[in-house]
């Protein structure tokens, strides 16, 4: 059977030469970058060799670059530490209601104290609207918080109009870019963003290392506090293995992200094709083209969710019904809540999300697998049923 | 020439079967544990099967270790955490005054958001006593956190006695156990603690795994929100090969812990008389017995602790002169201050912890090698000149 992996958006694999990378750190090379000693200076080197990387796929200064251990580490720091470290300009936040909960959570924790918080609508498309933001910024406001991409359903959002306007406003503006780093280009100067958060297992690097962008001269209070590591501003023995893997990955992206980009795309146009000509009352969520060109989100009607992920394990089809952080809770979406899915439609979800190891043969091969199992899920639906017979009496 | 690490404290080698148990995760078993399809679930199932040695390790259960990325996120989890969500019953902390800063500046946090702390004194051998904790304690008294033992001295504190105290009160009791994991039995029982701080890299297990233990029914407030990942307790997709590597170097700890401390204390003590023996004027700091097996600092009178490390290094000899976490910063060592050494003695410090890996040929090669780097250097020392003068006067 065929093993087919459409969950790139929950991880990827380790590219080969990040491993390679990598290897060395575990137990030859194994110093602790803050000893003084060669064993420890030779691991500081490969931090900071890893830092140039990592800052230079994203169009930043290795001294802006923080290595942290998740993206949801990084949007916890962004959004705790600059709305702390800048309180005294005021206290109101603004975000859009499909960041992610790394992002939310904390925002609801600022609110409990003190802080006010704006929660922006978008369009059904996912889109924030950058005249929106305009208007909700007020003197109090200290932070805007809006994702690079949602990792739901791909829509890229109009980041370079928002920071433009922040700008202006003189708004500390944070972008979440762990969907859309390594898939599309992400240049911090081109986005006029203050912070951005990127994940290396989003894109072939390992699982442990993420990083957080923070401009220059822009005040953060620490989330981990009490060593000298990362300038003071992030305490914790650095994860040398993993940050030297990040490193890598972001090598290996800045060269190819035209070519995954290229190469993404037609197929997921090829899947998106394919299932709709197959499969009706069938809807694409996201932008049809401000979308990351691997993700693919679509609501089948009267399709129980779950039975169709199980179904799809059995055909060796790896898919997930949205979000890996909110997986197992079972709720529906706040994405597609936010872009006004109905629930019952919701509850039919599949997110899938291409790598650079996917095939044509992999995407025929769910073209044909899915549709049946949809029909079949569908024929022990009696509301399908019912619907059918509506339209046919139309 | 030989080399010898002899900075265990400050990191360790990956142990080869902990690399071995690990390297699948990377790019074949890679899954998202959150994951519902097979790939995920296999990721599921390493992380479980991690936690479950992690916890029989320190005579925990399961569901009673949640997975961070590094003792100093476990420190500072386990601060903020339990001080914020019982700050009900009080706002009173105790420390001790040689905590690590990760339990240090999380406190002084909490002291600017309205706590109030107590900072214990020790006694000249770092001990604390713990009449001095029953004391302190007051009505307000939320938590209680003392190290197992300090990671530059390598005292071991009376965590038994201090957890009988604590319990009689009904107060939390943290201890930070990062130093002693692995190298003397832990037993969050036999403890009487009510949340515990373990690394992985400091017993031969991979850097980016830790783990903090809270007693089933412990209220604690997430540092990182918006995940639904350790029971919603620590959002961030999990570091599944570091776990990995921390629950084999969890189980082989296990297994070995009785052979490492009879492995390593005659080792150390040879070292400790070796150099005794042929450098005058050299302090054994930290307790006499009461002290971690591979642990031994000593002060050094009228030498400057920096040239010291770089003869050592030239050498071949990897030393410290204390904490890892602070060792850039070049400040003399708050726990040195606090045990009441001498600011001019307390520069001329080295911390040498030695690893499974160090041989006797190792110990004696450094009883070689140092004594005539510290008289090289005393040579270069008026103060020492005429400290001798005086003495042979007497």
């Amino acid at each position: 059977m065929r093993n087919v992996y459409l969950d790139h958006a929950a991880t990827t694999p380790v590219h080969p030469l990040v491993l390679e990378a990598m290897l060395p750190y575990f137990s030859i090379k194994f110093g602790n970058p803050s000893n003084l000693h060669d064993i420890g200076r030779e691991a500081k080197n490969a931090v900071e060799e890893a830092r140039a990387k990592t800052a230079a796929l994203i169009g930043a200064k290795p001294e802006e670059v923080y290595f942290t251990a998740s993206g949801a580490e990084s949007n916890n720091f962004a959004i705790k530490g600059l709305a702390q470290a800048n309180s005294q300009k005021g206290k109101h936040i603004i975000v859009s209601q499909l960041e992610h909960f790394s992002v939310l959570h904390p925002v609801k924790g600022l609110e409990k104290s003190g802080f006010t918080v704006t929660y922006l609508p978008t369009d059904k498309q996912g889109l924030v609207d950058p005249t929106d933001v305009a208007k909700a910024i007020t003197k109090e406001t200290v932070l805007v918080s809006i994702m690079h991409a949602n990792n739901e359903i791909g829509t890229i959002e109009p980041i370079e109009e928002i920071g433009k306007i922040t700008k202006e406003k003189g708004v500390l503006f944070h972008t979440d870019a762990v969907a859309t780093t390594g898939w599309i280009p992400v240049d911090v100067q081109a986005l006029g963003v203050d912070a951005l958060s990127l994940s290396g297992h989003q894109f072939y690097g390992p699982k442990g290392a993420a990083a957080l962008y923070v401009r220059k001269g822009v005040r953060i209070k620490p989330l981990l506090e009490g060593g000298i590591q990362e300038e003071g501003r992030r305490a914790g023995t650095e994860n040398v293995p993993a940050i030297v893997g990040l490193g890598k990955a972001a090598e290996i992206a800045a060269a190819e992200v035209s070519h995954r980009m290229n190469y993404l795309t037609p197929l997921r146009d090829r899947l998106q094709k394919g299932l709709g000509d197959k499969i009706d009352h069938l809807v694409i969520n996201g932008h049809p083209t401000r979308r990351l060109p691997h993700t693919l989100n679509v609501s089948l009607w009267y399709v129980e969710g779950e039975s169709m992920l199980l179904f799809l394990n059995m055909a060796g089809i790896s898919v997930s019904s949205g979000s890996a952080c909110t997986s197992r809770s079972l709720k529906s979406s706040h994405v597609l809540t936010c872009i006004g899915t109905d629930a019952a439609v919701a509850n039919g979800t599949l997110l899938m999300t291409l790598g650079m190891g996917t095939s044509e043969e992999d995407i025929d091969y769910v073209i044909e697998k899915l549709p049946p199992i949809v029909h079949r899920l569908r024929e022990m639906s009696p509301l399908y049923e019912d619907m059918i017979k509506k339209e046919k009496g139309k």
